[in-house]
């Protein structure tokens, strides 16, 4: 199916402004540096985005709809045991493979917009919560079959998973290292007792 | 010891800019916000601190040395299992106190300047080696004692739980609410095994 312009410029608009914003945050995001990565003009930028609010809601909506595609397609295994350590294995290639800059856009918008946009926190937080229960459904699949420890609920272990992660993401990126990534996974296997 | 007039307004800029920087990452902050929660002139400001670099350095230096006071202080008991439980709980306690706003200083200058500016990068990850260290000691400590698991070297469960409670603390800004720091502290203890 042949796009048309429109839809393939607002489209490179996009994916520009994740770009800058994975690197920048949306308040050190210009719209001069979209002009500059673009290479648009700035009436064709109000064109397909009527203001920085659309442009913000449109970067959040397609990075969670990325995010949730790679959620789905990570937490896969012949087990329950094995969707979680395959998705423990692709968490680490994914921020790998960016070189581990950028690191998780929805962290970082955390704790860039926490306190200085309400409904940005409740999009990024309902993100987390999205992310939290497909792992909290591994993870209770994975305590009926005894591949890891039972004694705290799925949805605390999947909590403690997805905030470790973050936490590893963070360091990662700030060390520009796999190290602390690699180190933190490792370390919820053995924590979690995570049996393949 | 009645401390002069340029030291008292130098710390009272400081103290100011960390609020400020805490709120709004060090981009976000403006010298007009910090003229406005001074209340000095620009040429005040610019006579205690001769540029920004300077000012961020000065915010990081007094953020890490109170940080260091509070491990410090926290992280003391009759046991090594109790001095790390005493830990969690004031971890939770000092959040508490902000109402869960601003977080970690040295969590949002990471995501906020780890792909920006390297020396700063460097900085805030000498303050998690120095954090992580602590701990490290700690849990070294509690697991001579039998007081937490030993199937994790130290310095893998100490990385595991300053990487847990960053996150926690990035879910519970976001949520404006305890729970998601509480539980991670809480599930922390489980997976550990702490016995105080």
């Amino acid at each position: 199916m042949r796009q048309s312009k429109g839809v393939l410029t607002k489209e490179k608009i996009l994916l520009e402004a994740t770009r800058l914003v994975q690197r920048k945050g949306f308040e050190g995001t210009s719209i001069c540096d979209l002009m500059e990565a673009t290479g648009l003009k700035k009436g064709s930028l109000y064109f397909h985005f009527s203001d920085k609010n659309e442009l913000t809601y449109a970067v959040l909506e397609k990075a969670r709809t990325e995010f949730l595609e790679f959620l789905d397609s990570s937490l896969t295994g012949r087990t329950a045991g094995e969707s979680l350590d395959n998705f423990f294995k692709k968490v680490l290639g994914k921020h790998r493979s960016t070189k581990f800059v950028g690191g998780c856009i929805f962290g970082n918008s955390a704790l860039e917009m926490s306190d200085k946009d309400k409904q940005v926190a409740v999009f990024i937080d309902r993100v987390f919560g999205e992310w939290i229960e497909r792992v909290r459904v591994a993870v209770r699949s994975a305590q009926s079959s005894g591949q890891i420890r039972c004694d705290l609920s799925a949805e605390a272990m999947a909590r403690h998973i997805v905030m470790t992660i973050e936490g590893g993401i963070m360091l990662a990126r700030l060390e520009k290292s796999e190290k602390p990534l690699k180190d933190c996974l490792n370390s919820l296997r053995t924590l979690i007792e995570l049996e393949k």
